[in-house]
């Protein structure tokens, strides 16, 4: 009997990954402690076990894709975790974004046992990981990913190693607290136009073209209109909503103190997500922090909890 | 005898603009107040004139680089300003960053005259202006600027138009606040990443092709080792002083003032850059930035003031 691919976590981001491993010919078993999951998973034909002795019994590879640092803490690290339950020859691929103490303490552990792990979280979303096109942010030893590059390589279209391991989160943390500071930028840049009665649309095109641009500005662009394809056009439906920013700013802002990193705008941009959360916008895509920035000039089509 | 440009304002970016008139064959006059430039332009072979009616007589456009809003303002509107001397035929082209309440009041008082102006102010600095690959962010009538646009081509390499007149300073300082926010984000981004002791480099590399990427973070990168050819390599000498930055950021928050637009993190960019000029740090390129951010982290070369 051949090995297989044990896929932990099969929520948004994790079920069309692990769908994409089924596609490319893998044996992949799934298991996920949420009901939801569970019932999706086995409608899209994934192969549900119902323990982790089950999913993890001759397994070549671990894979995890989970919300938060306590989860994966307890998932690897639990009594009954994964690393009393995984021989030596197995590959853990942690996916998770999540802070860097957590990772290493994993990692630290995983290696104590002669286990390798990378950490590899990813960017690019529910559509990208829908098509297999995921950037997977990599830490660990040469060895370990040269292993995992073939499994990755199916979920995903970049491969970018950071680093030893720990520096797959770090490297995630670190973008994903410039890209919150760009999306508030690129709205204050935006919506000043607005206010001062310029044609929004000429200043996009020109700020694209010159040094105010930033990857959100361009590429996620949040006010209607502008750029194809994104969620300002479709009422701010996530997308990567404002709660996984404000989250990702925390674990930024966590990471900074605990180093005493000076990051004054990250710190602005945690102030500015969080407030937004709890005005009632969790759920919105993070673009939409646009309305909160444009305040009463803002008028643009706005219902992120609308069904399509 | 054919009509000649008049040039005024021949400083850092004047100076080297005029020669780029006269090297493609224009006849241009060239006016200053400054001692200074007034002796560069002589040694450097423009042709300097000693008063506004010698400059002004006989010319077919004026052009104007002066730093601030009050220099403009005095050079047109004052009791012997340039309005009161020249004819309806005469173009004005306007390059200086300036507020847009300034440059709207000289575009209807030459517009009650009859005579066409537009607002060009420009971004790519004294090096784009030595070789005519400038950017002009263009306000005006499409006639006005049609007739501006060969002259603008043998200076630049890009003519955006958007909109009236007054959108090119109002579009100049949307993208500088946006550059502004930029350069701050890329320096908290690379200093926690090397407070993390992760590969500075491979986060560098990694981020420019992920979500986290913005203009300043790839191509005026602020930290050395990165980019080739740009201020954080040599010493951070200027390039564009912090304290132009901070003169940007302040048009762009009185700006956001005068129409009640929402700018968090452009008042947190304008305090950052305030402070660093205060601390004696305004003539260093605004990328010198990183240091202030990077606290006792920081470990470059810096020496804004050394000779080459």
């Amino acid at each position: 009997m051949s090995k297989h691919i044990a896929f932990i976590g099969v929520g948004n981001m994790g079920n069309p990954m692990a769908q994409q491993l089924v596609n490319a010919g893998k044996q992949v078993k799934v298991f996920d402690v949420s009901e939801k999951a569970i019932k999706i998973a086995k409608e899209t034909g994934l192969n549900v076990v119902n323990s982790l002795d089950e999913l993890l019994s001759n397994s070549s590879a671990v894979i995890s894709m989970l919300p938060e640092g306590k989860h994966v803490q307890e998932l690897y690290l639990g009594e009954n975790g994964v690393l009393t339950k995984i021989s030596q020859d197995s590959l853990i691929i942690e996916c998770s974004t999540i802070d860097i103490e957590t990772s290493l303490k994993i990692g630290d552990h995983a290696k104590s046992l002669g286990i390798k792990m990378i950490d590899a979280p990813v960017t690019g979303g529910v559509m990208g990981a829908r098509v297999g096109k995921l950037n997977f942010l990599v830490g660990g030893s040469q060895e370990a990913v040269k292993l995992a590059t073939p499994i990755l390589e199916i979920m995903g279209q970049k491969i970018l190693h950071a680093g030893e391991q720990g520096s797959g989160v770090g490297v995630k943390i670190c973008n994903n607290m410039s890209l919150g500071i760009s999306m508030i930028a690129a709205s204050e840049t935006l919506m000043l136009a607005k206010r001062l009665k310029m044609d929004i649309k000429k200043v996009h095109q020109i700020v694209k073209e010159a040094s105010g641009n930033n990857w959100a500005l361009a590429n996620y662009t949040p006010i209607p209109g502008l750029t194809d394809g994104v969620p300002s056009n479709n009422k701010y439906r996530p997308g990567f909503t404002a709660a996984m920013m404000k989250k990702d700013l925390k674990l930024a802002n966590d990471a900074a103190n605990s180093v005493n990193a000076n990051t004054p705008l990250g710190k602005a941009a945690l102030k500015i997500f969080s407030d937004f959360c709890e005005e009632g916008d969790a759920d919105t895509d993070y673009s939409g922090i646009s309305k909160k920035i444009g305040g009463d000039t803002w008028d643009y089509p706005f219902d992120p909890k609308g069904k399509d």
